[in-house]
C-alpha cells in the first residue's frame, strides 16, 4: 500500500459519510473526472459552458461517476479509461437534470434557482441535447461498443422512465408497481449502468458485471424512494430543494401511493382534490404531511428503502474486500439515512 | 440489371422531382427503413410511439435516410446495414424537430399542429429524448465506432448550432459568417453525416468518405438557405409551415441579413423594431417583404443557396455513374428550387 493509499484510506475510515469515504478513497481519480468534465463542456458557442457550468459547478454528490470509478477499480483496473466514461455518465445525468426541470417547470436545484429559471426554457434543452451528445463522444473516444451499448440503453430507458411518470402524474390510482417501474427506469437504470460499466473497462466476465449493475439498481432503487421520502421531510431544509415539490406538482410518489393503500373515503377525496385536480390552498400540504403520518407512510417508505438497499449490499457477495468495497457497501445504508 | 432494377429507373427517371426519383430507386430499401422506423419507435409506455407516430407519420421527406442509403449503394454496399442506421439518422432529426418546436414555440409543422401543441411541452421534450437514445441503441445495434463518431458528433454540432441560433435571435448585426455558421450545424452537419456514413458501411477509403460527407455538407446549406428563403415567400401556401414564422420569431436568416447589408436609416429601424424589439404591428410582415424585395434579398438567397448547390455536385465528381448518381446531381438544384 503506498503513503497515498494509506492516507486516502484512513481519511475514508474517520470520513463523515460513505459517500464522503469515497470521495477521498478515489479523490485523486475523481480530481481527473472532474478536470475532464469542465473541458468538455467547453465550447466556442458560449451559452452552452456557461449553463453547463451553472448547474454541474453548482455541486451535486458526484455520486454516479464515483460508482463508476469504484466498479472499475473494485475489478482490477487501474488505468485511466474510466475518466471519460464517468464524465460521461455525469453528462447523461445533468441532462436528464437540466430537461426534467423545464418539464417539471421546477424552480430550484441543488440550493440554487435552476438553470430553466436563469437561462430559460430553450438553453436549457438545447444545452441538456449538447451534454448528451457529448457524453456519446465521450464514449465514442473510449471506443467499447459495450459500454456504448450500456449507457445507450439506461439512456433510452431513462427517457421511458420519465415519459412513464409523465402518464402518472396526478393519477391516485398508481400502483406501487407503476411507481417501481417509473424509478427503475429514470433512476436506478443510470445507477446501474454507470456500476456496470467498471467490470467492462477491467475486462471482467458478465457474472461480475451483472452483480455490479444488480448492486448500481438496488441502490438506486433505495436512492430514489429515499429521495422521494424526503421530499415530504419539512424539517430538511438543507437539502437544496423545496419541501413539497412532489406534492405542488402532482407527483405520485412512494410516501402518498403507501398512505393512498389504506386511505378512508375523506382521505381518498383530499388526495383527488389535490393531486389529481392540483386545486391546492394555503395548509394542504401540512394536511398531506399529517395523513403521511397517520399512516406511518414515510417509516414504511424508508423500511421499503431498506429492503433495496439490503439487496444491493448482497450483490457485492462475490466482490474483493477492502476499503473501497467497505465503502459501497456503506453506502446504501447511508442513501436511505440521508438527512443531507 | 433485374426487371425490378429497371422499372425502378424507369420509374425514376419520369419521377416529378430527384427526391421523389430517389425514393422510387430506393424504393425496396426505403421499406425497410420505414417499417424499422415505426418498429424502433414502440415502447410498453405507450405515449412515446403515440408522439412519435403523430410526428414521423406526418409525413417529411425522409430525406437524410434516403441520403444514408443513397450514398451506401452508391459506395458498392448492398446488404441491409444501412436500415438502421438511416433509421438512426431519422430517429435524430426527429428528436431535433421535436425540441425545435419547444424552444421556438412552433404551432405548426408539416401541415398539421405541431407535437408540442398537441401532446405539450413535456411530451415534446422527453419524447424527443427517447428517440435520440434509440438512434444510438440503432448504432450500437450495428456495431461500427466510426459510424457512432460521426452521428455522435453530428449531434453535438447541432446542439451547439441550435445554442447559437438561439443566442443571435432578434440581433440585427448578425453576420453572414454566423448566419452560415449556425445552419452548418444545426442542418448540414446532419446532412453531411447521413452521406459520410454510407461509404463507412461500404467499406470505402476516406477519400470517399471525404467527398460524400462534402456533398452532404453543400447540399444541406443550400437545402437550409433555400428553407429560409420560402419562409419568406407568401405565396407558398403549400410548405406545411406558416409563410413569415422567421421573421415572427425574430430569427435571423439570410433574406433579412442580406437586406440589412445595405439597408437605409428607415430600413433599419424597422428590422430593429420588428426583429430586435420584437414590436410588431399588423402589415409589418407586408412591409418586412416590400424591404426584402427592394433589396433583391430572396433572389440573392437562393442565388447564395444555388452556389452551395453547385458545390455539392461538384463534390459527386469521382463517383460511379448511373441512375443514382444522376439522381443525387440533380438534387442541389431541386432543393434550391423548390416550391413544395
Amino acid at each position: 500500500m503506498s503513503a497515498q493509499t494509506a492516507r486516502q484510506t484512513a481519511a475514508s475510515i474517520s470520513a463523515a459519510s460513505p459517500l464522503d469515504g469515497l470521495s477521498l478513497l478515489l479523490g485523486d481519480d475523481m480530481k481527473k473526472v472532474n478536470a475532464l468534465i469542465l473541458q468538455k463542456m467547453q465550447s466556442d458557442v458560449p451559452m452552452i459552458p456557461q449553463v453547463a457550468r451553472y448547474l454541474i459547478a453548482a455541486g451535486g454528490k458526484r455520486i454516479r461517476p464515483l460508482l463508476t470509478l469504484a466498479s472499475a477499480r473494485l475489478s482490477g483496473h487501474d488505468g485511466p479509461r474510466p475518466y471519460g466514461l464517468a464524465a460521461a455518465v455525469e453528462f447523461i445525468h445533468s441532462a436528464t437534470l437540466l430537461h426534467d426541470d423545464v418539464v417539471d417547470e421546477s424552480r430550484e436545484r441543488r440550493g440554487q434557482d435552476s438553470a430553466n429559471i436563469v437561462f430559460g426554457n430553450q438553453a436549457s434543452v438545447l444545452v441538456g441535447d449538447f451534454l448528451f451528445a457529448r457524453a456519446f463522444q465521450l464514449m465514442v473516444e473510449d471506443g467499447a461498443i459495450e459500454v456504448l451499448r450500456i449507457l445507450s440503453d439506461a439512456a433510452a430507458t431513462i427517457a421511458q422512465g420519465e415519459v412513464l411518470q409523465l402518464q402518472t402524474a396526478r393519477n391516485p390510482d398508481t400502483s406501487m408497481d407503476e411507481y417501481k417501474k417509473i424509478i427503475g427506469a429514470k433512476t436506478a437504470a443510470l445507477f446501474a449502468a454507470a456500476c456496470e460499466i467498471g467490470p467492462v473497462v477491467a475486462g471482467k466476465n458478465s457474472a461480475t458485471q451483472e452483480a455490479l449493475r444488480d448492486y448500481g439498481y438496488n441502490l438506486g432503487m433505495a436512492f430514489q424512494i429515499a429521495d422521494d421520502v424526503l421530499d415530504y421531510a419539512a424539517d430538511q431544509k438543507t437539502l437544496g430543494k423545496t419541501v413539497g415539490d412532489d406534492f405542488r406538482e402532482g407527483k405520485m410518489t412512494a410516501p402518498v401511493i403507501l398512505a393512498l393503500q389504506d386511505a378512508d373515503a375523506e382521505e381518498r377525496a383530499f388526495w383527488q382534490r389535490t393531486m389529481e385536480k392540483q386545486d391546492q390552498a394555503k395548509g394542504d400540504l401540512d394536511r398531506a404531511l399529517a395523513i403521511l403520518g397517520r399512516h406511518g407512510a414515510l417509516e414504511r417508505g424508508l423500511a421499503l428503502a431498506h429492503d433495496y438497499a439490503t439487496k444491493a449490499c448482497a450483490a457485492l457477495n462475490g466482490a474483493p474486500r477492502g476499503a473501497l468495497h467497505d465503502m459501497l457497501l456503506a453506502l446504501p445504508a447511508f442513501a436511505v439515512k440521508r438527512d443531507h
